[in-house]
């Protein structure tokens, strides 16, 4: 397996993005949708901000308030029953709280590498389903409507909303197309029968490990007929966790998608998963091994170490050029031949 | 509020009900979905089944096997690290069990009293998503069609499935409706304005109660518009758990849904709550007290005592004639005038 990784990595770091408002600092950028739009490479990346300075004693959590619209700053008591060990999450008995509140940025460019970033947020949290932040925005291009999913967090859950736009500055919102907790779902490119489908990832509260799901809907808007698709596989590099990552892409022989795997310490990968052309709810091929894995520095350190997690990628001459966040930090580019990740899939019995 | 029990009740029992298997012994015959069928009462009854005897040193946990398209009994061992303190569940660190199995039959009625029901399964659990069972039906009535949703119970999570059928004979299947977890669906009986919509009670992982929400379809088949109605209210009745509970009906007022509330001490009672008629995601009213507790002895006592669990609810001649689980043993029947119920509701600011 080779993978190109661009030598200007990471390509957008969070001391290129300006901050939302006096008082927040920009932690992240990472996670970025991508799409071709007249001509240009079009990213939808997630920044992540935090507010800055503060009393020690506390923690602060930035929520958004829909009444109020605006970002209003919670402040936790460091109490000894709360758990702060992960950098994303402060965990309470009744409630998860995150540590930074995150809004989508368009940011273009010409020729895929050098991105000039709107230097104010596009589209921010506007709803009550999104107090905490809006994050991991997937773009699928179906005609010349760019239909956007995006994970809408709050006290009620993680649910997947929907906007689309015809040009990345007027946006339509859709509301939540997935119930909580859903997150990581990737609309396919095209109808197929008429039908149009979507990978997803349900949380199972008791009974499943997170896996990923297939649903159909007639208008993108409506879901149904869910099927499971894939699990996790114990004791390889997808066993802690999965869910679909790049926006699924038609080849010769089939649907390919590349999906992200994390193993139990936490480490993401990218792995590939290929789908039957007309029945994507049947899996034809699966990698064994990651097409991608951690391995520059910018993907081992940063806020959240050890991930490379694509939200997107374009397939374009035989070559699939992956954007990527790396470490909950910064934004990589990286080129892989079609054929290398061909060649890592093992038939499904 | 005067609830007139039938001086019959329970007027179904478990041991009215022959086992679908032998080897298998009926545990609780409840939760049962109501409708009007060419004159007769109609319930679809949830039927409850663990096997007999066994080796007390294992628990024995019976799971429909999809592939092989049987019954299969599984031992869990007695190990001091499985929580074994709930009757309805076995508890392991990475997967729970339900200790029972369900599966629906049809009763029918004359007077809506005394029940026949059917000598073997209607519907048995037959798909990957039923291994550990199939409960707890709602049926709507759209036209000359009966909309059946019920919780398909698996290792994959617990989804809401859809049947529909003309006769309660002959039954057609529609897959998963809602991904997991989700339970508690109940589809209105009329599209407004074009538009189908259930309520539901998807379960929040990590950041929320389960509350009720509303969603919406063109088909009743695929869902969107993903709306939180009502959430748990701590210190009340209904402080611990929600979920809609009898298929909301047409009153001159909106309409009127009568869900069930446990508290942290899981006492089930029934509550109601009025909905706008024309935009039914607004909440115009809601009791603040139970219309209905449990008060009778088989609703205090059995297998999972203290719970008054209706699925259905036939709303005639200005009394609502309540259908419910009591105790997951056994089906009470209730009637309660519909203007009692309205004078518990206390309108929302």
């Amino acid at each position: 397996m080779t993978v190109v990784r661009c030598d200007q990595n990471p390509i957008i770091r969070p001391q290129d993005i300006r901050p939302s408002a006096p008082g927040m600092e920009v932690i992240g950028v990472f996670n970025a949708g991508v799409a071709r739009c007249r001509g240009q490479v079009v990213l939808l990346v997630r920044v992540a901000e935090r507010p800055t300075g503060g009393d020690p004693s506390v923690y602060l959590t930035p929520l958004y308030d829909a009444e109020a619209d605006r970002i209003v700053v919670h402040a936790i008591p460091r109490k000894p029953e709360y758990d702060f060990s992960d950098p994303r999450v402060v965990r309470t008995p009744n409630r998860n709280y995150l540590t930074s509140i995150s809004h989508l940025r368009v940011a273009r460019s010409d020729d895929g590498i050098h991105f000039a970033v709107d230097p104010a947020p596009t589209i921010s949290p506007a709803t009550a389903y999104e107090s905490y932040g809006i994050e991991d925005p997937r773009i699928t291009q179906i005609g010349d409507t760019y239909y956007i999913t995006y994970s809408a967090i709050s006290e009620y859950g993680i649910c997947t909303a929907l906007i689309s736009t015809d040009d990345f500055a007027t946006f339509r919102r859709h509301g939540n197309i997935f119930h909580p907790d859903n997150k990581d779902v990737t609309i396919f490119p095209r109808a197929i029968d008429g039908i149009y489908y979507a990978l997803h990832r349900p949380s199972c509260s008791h009974y499943g490990m997170p896996d990923i799901w297939i649903a159909e809907s007639a208008d993108l808007l409506r879901w149904g007929n869910h099927r499971r698709l894939i699990g996790t596989r114990e004791g390889l590099w997808d066993g802690g966790r999965i869910g679909a990552s790049a926006v699924p892409f038609e080849i010769e022989e089939g649907w390919l998608e590349l999906y992200h795997g994390a193993d139990p310490g936490n480490k993401y990968c990218v792995g590939a998963l290929l789908l039957d052309k007309a029945k994507p709810w049947q899996v034809l091929a699966r990698c064994e091994r990651p097409i991608m894995s951690p391995e520059a520095a910018c993907e081992t350190e940063g806020f959240f170490g050890n991930v490379v997690f694509p939200c997107g990628a374009l397939y374009e001459d035989g070559i699939v050029k992956l954007y990527y966040g790396a470490s909950d930090t910064s934004i990589g580019y990286a080129e892989i031949a079609l054929a290398d990740i061909m060649a890592t899939l093992v038939q499904t019995s």
